[in-house]
């Protein structure tokens, strides 16, 4: 088995950087072979657009997902494009490592949604969803926030989290993948980094690393988030009449 | 009165170009002073790092957060950063004109959210949603989709609206802005370029652009989005036992 961690923190001693050893660590002990696509490090560029493309199919006008297609036809993705789809194909396991930012991942991950699901390659209007490119693969989301616990869920201060990954979940089921539910730490700040903090806040990012390693023991077990797929749509995208079976 | 529109699109052809100047020239003939935020144009850096911060606090361990604070503190922000928080002090009106790429705003402009709302500066523990730095201001997000409008809404393919602008208009919400309802243009395909269309598709992009123009003659009266605030939660970010004045 296979698995590919995408880890989006600036920093190398940050406790998303620790989340990302513990999952390594504990994947590879299991028989996993662990690619890691650090993003900060390897200097990924999130910014699709024109100069990505040395062989235009429009040079005049530039269509993003045009050129995309048209990349993908000729063959000539751009170099890291090509690399973190070759890393995709691989991987039987992806996790997207990050911070909350914004209510989202950060700008560097946003873009790799942006720039690696090619569109025309990696999705077309039947390739989608439940008939995604990816489909057999699971991905999970760990993602740490500065914010406590209790002041995330339905009305409360922090939001919903269900409903703040959902852009990101539903993109990931969009392109296939079983996405099971994620893992989240909450009460990281911003001074929380993992090899300069002691006492009560130290045990806690222990305890959240201690957390996500047994969550990784067994997560071939956990049961994907039920999104809706074709069964579930008429022609026209509208919910079909009958509830699908649960 | 005055207005910035933040434009995030590679293309200065596209249709949300062309949205943008329908929302300069609408304002400008109303009498608001317009400035634009074309963050493609302007090359800004949605890539927040250790390598936007020449004067660190900390030069061995990137905090994003600490290093925010710190430059605000002394005064050392990012050229980009203060040009952008210049332009927002000066707006009554922010207008977000994105397309919507994997459910959610393209990186550039995730990244300006990243960068642009200063920690320790423009909020703090007390100083966000209804006591944020920008009360009194309005913002609207202007979002252009290839799918056609019946995929979208609650278990729809395309998704639920509400849902997929839950965190850009939450944190929208969260620095103190009032945000209005978002305008969608749905059906605007890969190619849909405003100069280089005919016949129905072009019918309809005009269309859209007379329905933005009309929509921006009396957005002052629009109702906020009612998002809960301080007066809903107890201290701890839990939703208080009464539910709050309609």
């Amino acid at each position: 088995m296979n698995a590919l961690i995408v880890l989006a923190h600036p920093e190398p001693q940050s406790f998303n950087a620790g989340l990302k050893d513990v999952a390594r660590d504990t994947l590879t002990a299991r028989g996993y072979s662990v690619e890691v696509s650090d993003l900060y490090a390897e200097r990924f560029n999130p910014v699709e657009g024109a100069e990505r493309y040395v062989n235009r199919a429009d040079p005049e006008v530039f269509a993003p997902l045009a050129e995309q297609r048209n990349a993908w036809k000729t063959g000539c993705l751009p170099a890291e494009v090509r690399r973190e789809i070759d890393r995709l194909e691989r991987a039987d396991l992806v996790i997207l490592q990050f911070p909350l930012w914004w209510h989202a991942q950060p700008a560097i991950l946003k873009g790799w949604f942006d720039r690696v699901f090619v569109s025309g390659g990696l999705y077309t209007s039947r390739m989608r969803y439940d008939r995604g490119y990816f489909r057999g693969k699971r991905a999970i989301c760990s993602i740490t926030s500065g914010a406590p616990a209790e002041t995330f869920g339905p009305g409360r201060r922090g939001g919903d989290p269900d409903t703040m990954l959902w852009p990101i979940q539903y993109s990931l089921h969009y392109m296939g993948f079983s996405v099971v539910p994620p893992f989240w730490s909450f009460g990281i700040q911003g001074h929380g980094f993992s090899y300069q903090d002691e006492g009560d806040f130290g045990a806690h990012l222990e305890a959240q690393k201690a957390a996500w390693s047994r969550r990784l023991r067994c997560i071939e077990q956990d049961e994907p988030i039920p999104f809706p797929g074709w069964a579930d749509w008429s022609e026209d995208g509208r919910p079909v009449a009958f509830a699908p079976v649960a």
